[in-house]
């Protein structure tokens, strides 16, 4: 019976960030204004587009970020069983740096040859991703998680959190020589975690 | 006692997909600028809304449009009863191309007597189609489908994922010969099911 | 036991739907475009204030219609133990009337002396209105309705409805006269509430 | 058995008002217009960063405020066991209030050196404040608590709403001298929440 039993402040919580997170998501798109084209066919049409390139590849940048933090958040609760003191607050600075992406996503692409305002969103995604460790720590921590849970795969959420964290710094070293090349140090992400596993030395266990 | 079970992970996964889908069909309206009358009166208040028909058509395809993935996705996922792996990141993939439809809305409004942007807004629609089918697919599969489904109703579901995709490789079509016959292409979706389950040679299930 | 069983497909219908009413309610505000003042002081904040009436006004009354949908769809559907085939789509149709309603509010806001868009904001009102009792009326019918919910109980949710449309109408005509003078025709939904009960000669039940 | 035993409308009533905070408190984001920057370098980056300050501190007051009322909203309806007549009104009213923030907020942002914003934007946290106390109260009174809540967890409810109002009345005397100042005085939450769980002499709960 203890299956059906439900902590309702935990689910209200869940509940209010997975609509942060959403909303955070989808507003991205209103920084891609649609422009007007002057003449029809198939060459102004792609001209118009890649005139948008630096908003829709930070479209698809943001997007991804938001995508992965939601799925992190998603797979962290979904091991804890009720809330803990002080998850309220923590989760909240983690919700205010998630709900300010938006808004470093259009200064970065607005100015996507710059290395400053990149500099501004990879250090930014550095803060969130050291949020999302807290906030995930505590959720698969001893006052929060579930009955039944293995260590083996709690201890695995923390590290996903810091392969993003390194993950972000790579993309700020990066953006730094190149700013267009940032979005590529997230692709190391998967690196970083095989690394942390490693020097764990504990088996993986099979990721969701 | 199986029915109150509950797979948490599966209902947060429902729940993110629900917000975003939500937000994209509501965000749709603030792409219709409202217009200040110079004067007062039928004819004129007539003739402002006449000039924002390429806006307020474009709100009610999309809304059609994201409403029918909605319902789509709603119906796929009601026969699901557990997650799968993999299904989080096409699910994330599926809900940003739901979640770009407001800036091909606009890009096709404010351009609407042009194929081009029409190619890009139908285009846009098979591949939200495709993506759809393969979410789908995964949630109806064996992986995810809940005990007690029948076979039968599990396989409507990409029968009708595939109905939408026909239905905007036609409207695509369509468009290119006159840009506003778009959405008239849409309305072959049930010719096309109709097609696919009489190809299938299987009583169709009920509707819901 | 029974009370412990949900349906799922009912459940994510109506979150969908709070999600929708809830972004349409909310979005309501960015009509509203705060001003840069040029000098301090009470008079000039007042003046400043006073130019947005039209939009502060629109945002109030808006939020109230929408607010009150909502609590009726709530109302509605708190009597609903199942889904019944036809009322996605038709929830749908509701929900694109709602998700339109910032337009219609900004409009009339914007030409808030002119009979004309008065007209389109009320007689957008009573098209919601109708969309609403289609909804509510199939939420509550025998399709629907939950075991036990008394014949009175479910009666009194159409009533409600049509009180809601009468006094659309009586706004409408209303503002036709005078424009700013609509609002107060919404305030006549109790008097059209107690004649139609009082028609139905049944005892009214109480409200919630 | 109780506590699988769900009150339906209290959850949907508890899942919209999640849903516009949520909105309200990621909505805040888009008043940040991004800069566009002539030159590149840190001085060029830091420079457009500080210009944006006002802006940027309006969003990190306004979303620490709108996240304060989600807590306390979330901790009064967790010992709320039922839905009463009358919620529903002044929770809208309270939800009103909260989708009204985005544009005190703005407005103050914009006109951070005057007193008349500021006074605008405290005196309306008074307002949201007054209206959250009622809320709290109904949610915690007689009429919807869940069984098994101790009185004094109840009690503590209504006083954290009072603490708020006092430190934003706090906050609006202080914005008068000093409108930048406002934010400092909404840091006298714990002080007033010490001094009125003194003056009631009762042990004070633990906090979630």
């Amino acid at each position: 019976m203890a299956a059906i039993k439900t902590d309702h402040p935990l689910e209200r919580l869940v509940f209010f960030s997975d609509a942060v997170f959403a909303i955070a998501i989808t507003l991205l798109v209103i920084e891609i204004h649609p422009p007007h084209l002057e003449q029809d066919g198939a060459d102004a049409t792609l001209q118009a587009l890649a005139r948008l390139m630096p908003q829709i590849a930070g479209f698809v940048v943001s997007f991804a970020v938001i995508g992965a933090f939601w799925a992190g958040h998603h797979r962290a609760f979904s091991l804890a069983g009720r809330i803990a003191p002080g998850i309220v607050r923590w989760n909240l600075a983690l919700l205010g740096a998630i709900a300010f992406m938006p808004f470093v996503t259009a200064f970065m692409s607005g100015n996507y040859t710059k290395a400053g305002p990149a500099a501004v969103y990879w250090g930014w995604l550095v803060v969130t991703g050291l949020l999302n460790l807290r906030v995930n720590s505590i959720a698969t921590g001893p006052a929060m998680r579930a009955e039944g849970v293995p260590d083996a795969q709690a201890a695995d959420i923390p590290r996903r959190s810091c392969a993003v964290i390194l993950a972000a710094v790579t993309a700020l070293a990066v953006s730094q020589w190149q700013p267009w090349l940032g979005p590529f140090g997230m692709a190391t992400i998967p690196l970083w975690l095989w690394l942390l596993r490693k020097t764990a030395k504990r088996p993986a266990p099979e990721a969701v």
